[in-house]
């Protein structure tokens, strides 16, 4: 935890702070924080500074706080994911968060496993707690917005068109031969199929929207590895 | 499992393999190959190609290979990381392995938790198997490998200064403002210092051995995702 991430119910004042639950925990137990400490903090959707904290009790901690910075700036993503399995789900939410991703996209493909739609992970409040990890981990403030799309056919056909205007088109895929650009830095959509790849056919509806097919090499890497190369690759 | 790979002693005969164990599970449950299927396999530090399945009983398949490609080429990469926690060690071998990586030495560093020394997952043939796993995932064979190193001094005076000859010398750091290159794509040797960062005497040491500390941006993030961003930055 770089940074106290701040609900708006935690403010009893404009300038103060009290919190409690496993952002407590931490503070008491990991950063060890006393009364006088300073901590990195931010409000969510909000400005990031420092807190001062004021008193410790058993149940948790206040604050004095000083927001005026603005968090680090966003990736001009939008970063569209076959759904992963539940367990890599989690670890990527938190990292795509922590790269500076916003928009998260996760839509069903041919090779998605049906029971992935029924985890309980993909519940907003679920999701939630693992983008404020990732925020947390990277001093940022501003909360990503998840789309669940369950539906391949009908998000591509009424929805992505809209979604990719003007924006670099790239469709992350194994199967080519075409090599991803790097230092893109600009707008851009970014599709990542499932373990085994979006099917041909899924391919060709993509690549009828303009996105182009490009590989990063002949290594084939598993997802979340792959999420984290692409975007590392793209803004630079 | 991208690619089945074979040990030396699964070698029946020069081009047929008698496998057994973990490997046959996954080709039996989860590839579900038959007699007559073809499976992508490679010999450990051999070449890659093709198997075609003669038999498969109840403990084990056989295959005919046809063995007479090349290995994806290596990066010429030399990571030095302070030694992560074990969970997070695991998922960083794979990954690293999976992206190419070839030479591997595990640090110690004075915020490395002295516990992660003694964990069971540092005996060599525990983590060759999260490197088995990424190879097979990078349809590679060539096994990486794997320097313990428990005294930081000893490491960074001894060795370091040899082992750093020639290679761009690259210090991912959070606390400064140089931006890390991209698209280096040359011999380069990589230094990440543990969760909450190398200490400045250590930064100091390292940088008077012509490491230059680079930053990758504003956002702090989790040692496993920095590795996977600083090398796919670095080789694009």
């Amino acid at each position: 935890m770089n940074l106290v991430l701040l609900e708006e119910s935690d403010f009893t004042e404009p300038n103060r702070v009290a919190v409690t639950g496993e952002r407590f925990m931490h503070v008491k137990k990991i950063i060890r924080a006393r009364e006088g400490s300073t901590l990195a903090c931010g409000k969510i959707n909000g400005n990031t500074g420092t807190g001062r904290v004021t008193s410790i009790t058993r149940n948790g901690f206040e604050m004095e706080v000083d927001l005026n910075l603005a968090p680090p700036a966003p990736l001009p993503l939008a970063l569209v994911l076959a759904l992963p399995r539940p367990k890599m789900l989690k670890r990527i939410l938190q990292s795509v968060t922590s790269l500076g991703v916003k928009e998260i996209y996760l839509i069903n493909s041919w090779r998605v496993e049906k029971s992935f739609w029924l985890s309980d992970l993909l519940e907003m409040e679920r999701m939630e707690r693992h983008l404020k990890l990732g925020l947390s981990q990277a001093k940022d403030t501003m909360m990503p917005v998840i789309h669940l799309k369950r539906y391949f056919t009908a998000f591509v056909k009424e929805e992505l068109p809209e979604l990719a205007k003007n924006k670099i088109r790239i469709l992350a895929h194994p199967k080519t031969s075409q090599v991803c650009p790097a230092g893109v830095n600009k707008e851009a959509i970014l599709l990542i199929g499932p373990e085994g790849g979006f099917i041909d056919q899924e391919v060709d509806t993509l690549a009828a929207l303009g996105f182009v097919p490009y590989t990063i090499g002949p290594r084939i890497l598993r997802v979340e590895t792959a999420v984290t190369a692409l975007i590392s690759r793209l803004y630079t």
